[in-house]
């Protein structure tokens, strides 16, 4: 079978149901295509020619007058069997079937299906979908999603597959909303018809733009093929996985969704812990996750310490830090004089570590400095979560983000409680500078564990 | 002994350690009570006497010239004792001592504590703390923290009391800057040398301004007065408590912060269940959870229903509503024919219900608001979560506000993907509203299953 990368890496793009209404989804993204600077060939299909915005409109694919790496198809489900033959007759590579009203509506929906399947087969043509918005590929500005925009084709190091349709779409323009979390490739899988999760996870482990995949799943479609290339990818990068459908009533859901048949959750589980990937529950905790990965090194240990305005919080941390099987770090008595240096009061050198009211004395930025020092420096710490306020100010941040860029020995993390619009400002501070912000500190903790987790895995697989 | 209640509506406020440095924090105080509006007569204490904001300073509180509901105390642990000897010959009624350095730091400050103790008790004194902001009171604009202001004193329904110094201060910070969660009283606990947590809860359970109590605790120090304070406090308003040093190492921590003993975990969790009251682990829960109590009515069954734009989202909240032990509501027939007017395909009228994208025919206001006042009559269902996406134009989602105000028969919460400004634009117009806005559906069916906990324990003591 051919490869993905050959579609994921297309050169020239097909839109079929290329309407000349500029409002029709068909016109819609063949600007967008121009919109986000595509730099390969581009052309439509429509019945009756002519063209839109300024691009030519054949009345079949088989007119169009280059080789076609990729064919996406934005028209209702019963013409899509006669259109995907003429691409297979044109040599087109790879087709993206957009539509819904396949085999997730009823019989009729699922004899189109296999029509389409037993077309993909024969021709040996890939197809995404149907029922999703297809691919993104943010290095060539691929995109076949007619709602897409610069900033979600900004380049970045996430792969994400998902079997959805329009989550897919409305999730990235979140993450390509905030700051740093941006896609490297993005695979709407769909119904999944022909290209399923093992594919996107073959070609994302092998993808060199990708430092970490993100996987959403309803189903599994090849277990053992799953195992074994979710097992290779873990090797060599870090895995996230949301599966929904983990309870009867969320499987029956799913069924009516994209067609998919349920996998026990607790085998899935397995599979999951065993090829050393992370499964998560949802999406906020998906995102946090990666704001961790993509900045900071992995931890080479279990030991977390706790630098805080407040003790309440640090509470909180150190008992989630224990539920999640990690510990508090015991500073060594070198690291408790440096700091002592700065905080008087000799029970607030100890790890959680508080820096109210000393660092009055000493000055905010010249505290946190010193501190965070001290602990990048003990040996006995294996990460650091900083907790504190939004300031007014946001950059009092500055010093810390500088320490923390200069020694990447250890991750470290910030949480700020506060003024909302305080908080916004000092966490896009921190966040440009690399520099993982939380709304809560045992948010942090999870991130850390979830991190520690694999390093011990990619530590197994040495 | 005297109830709190007539600290808290202290008509009279004589800080004392009232800097004639305008920059000092018992100057400031003096400031922050002013611009706030607190209505009642304030006074100063300092050796050299004097005025500082125009409040007049007194060499000794004796000397101030009306009564002294209460006493704010930020001077140093070692000047406390003698300073609220003073207090007691004067007749005042409660006091709030800021300082840390007591029992939290060693034997020295133990001593002060100790004495501190001895003096509230031979004089019928009250005393907040010590290691507390101490008091705030929305309705009558009293606070005894000098970093608070108008905004944090705008009056609410939030009656909130915590065992920690400034992370209340930062968590009122955080509250007042989101749409809808003011405080009615805030009540810092520190140290408890003499109110405690059990104190706090009768005085919230009577007082009319407060409709929810939030309770965060390390430790308890009278375990029957609190299990039978809790009971009466839960029998009239729902009672939401953080307690943190649930694992030893958190415990330990603890006991450095606010010098609190533990208590086993298992046990405390019992009393809580027991009591009715509800228990939360982290705060943004904790913020969330009030979200939905102020602004929606209790659900009288366990049945979701969920209206979405993309079923990814739908199958991940039905996943978490099974293991939250509830249900996904079974729609009648009336209800699906009336959805089905606005939603043409039929697999979609069901829960989860699709919107996408037949909403395209009838419009987005019409179609959502005809699917909800459909859902709103259906007796199989007793809550509504609507999960759409995240608008350029907030405006959308007036006509849902509108319908959701206008039938209060079951709770209606909303989460919104997408950008993250013009997720925080639909936000505010949403919480504005008083229409429960999350990040995730999933944080909704939680908030959703703590509701339906407290709806049971109402019905039970009935």
């Amino acid at each position: 079978m051919r490869p993905i990368r050959d579609i994921l890496e297309a050169q020239s793009v097909v839109v079929i149901g290329a309407s000349r209404d500029q409002e029709k989804p068909g016109a819609q993204l063949l600007k967008v295509l121009k919109d986000v600077g595509f730099a390969g060939r581009v052309a439509g299909v429509n019945p009756q020619g002519g063209n839109v915005f300024g691009v030519p409109l054949y009345p079949c694919v088989r007119d169009v007058p280059f080789e076609i790496d990729l064919a996406v198809l934005l028209i209702p489900p019963r013409f899509v069997p006669d259109a995907l033959r003429d691409c297979a007759v044109k040599g087109v590579k790879g087709a993206v079937i957009s539509a819904e009203g396949f085999a997730e509506t009823g019989t009729q929906g699922a004899t189109y299906q296999e029509d389409v399947r037993a077309i993909l087969k024969s021709s040996g043509m890939r197809g995404f979908g149907p029922n999703t918005l297809g691919l993104v590929n943010t290095q060539t500005k691929l995109t076949t999603s007619y709602f897409a925009n610069s900033q979600m084709l900004a380049s970045g190091h996430i792969g994400f597959a998902a079997q959805s349709g329009i989550f897919v779409g409305a999730l990235l323009r979140y993450l390509s909303s905030l700051t740093g979390l941006h896609l490297s490739k993005g695979i709407g899988l769909g119904n999944k018809v022909d290209v399923n999760e093992s594919d996107a996870l073959s070609f994302l482990a092998d993808d060199e733009q990708t430092k970490i995949i993100g996987l959403y799943l309803e189903d599994v479609k090849d277990g053992g093929r799953f195992v074994k290339n979710l097992k290779k990818a873990t090797a060599r990068k870090p895995v996230l996985i949301i599966k929904s459908g983990r309870t009867q009533a969320g499987a029956k859901a799913s069924a009516t969704h994209t067609a998919s048949m349920a996998v026990e959750d607790s085998v899935f589980d397995g599979i999951v812990r065993q090829a050393g990937a992370i499964r998560l529950h949802a999406i906020d905790e998906f995102v946090r996750t990666l704001k961790g990965f993509l900045n900071m090194p992995l931890p080479a240990g279990d030991r977390l310490a706790f630098v805080s305005y407040s003790g309440a919080q640090a509470i909180m941390s150190i008992d989630t830090t224990i539920e999640q099987g990690l510990q508090a770090a015991r500073l060594a008595d070198a690291t408790q004089a440096r700091i002592g240096r700065v905080i008087a009061t000799s029970s607030k050198t100890k790890n959680p570590i508080d820096i109210f009211p000393d660092w009055l004395t000493h000055g905010y930025e010249k505290t946190i400095t010193e501190v965070v020092k001290a602990l990048l420096d003990d040996r006995g710490v294996d990460g650091i979560v900083f907790i504190s306020f939004a300031e007014a100010n946001p950059e009092v941040y500055q010093s810390l983000v500088n320490v923390v860029q200069a020694d990447r020995r250890k991750p470290v993390f910030v949480s700020l409680l506060g003024d909302s619009l305080d908080k916004a400002a000092c966490e896009r501070l921190l966040d440009a500078g690399g520099l993982p912000c939380f709304d809560f500190p045992e948010q942090a903790v999870r991130v850390f564990a979830r991190m520690r987790q694999y390093a011990k895995r990619i530590k197994g697989t040495e």
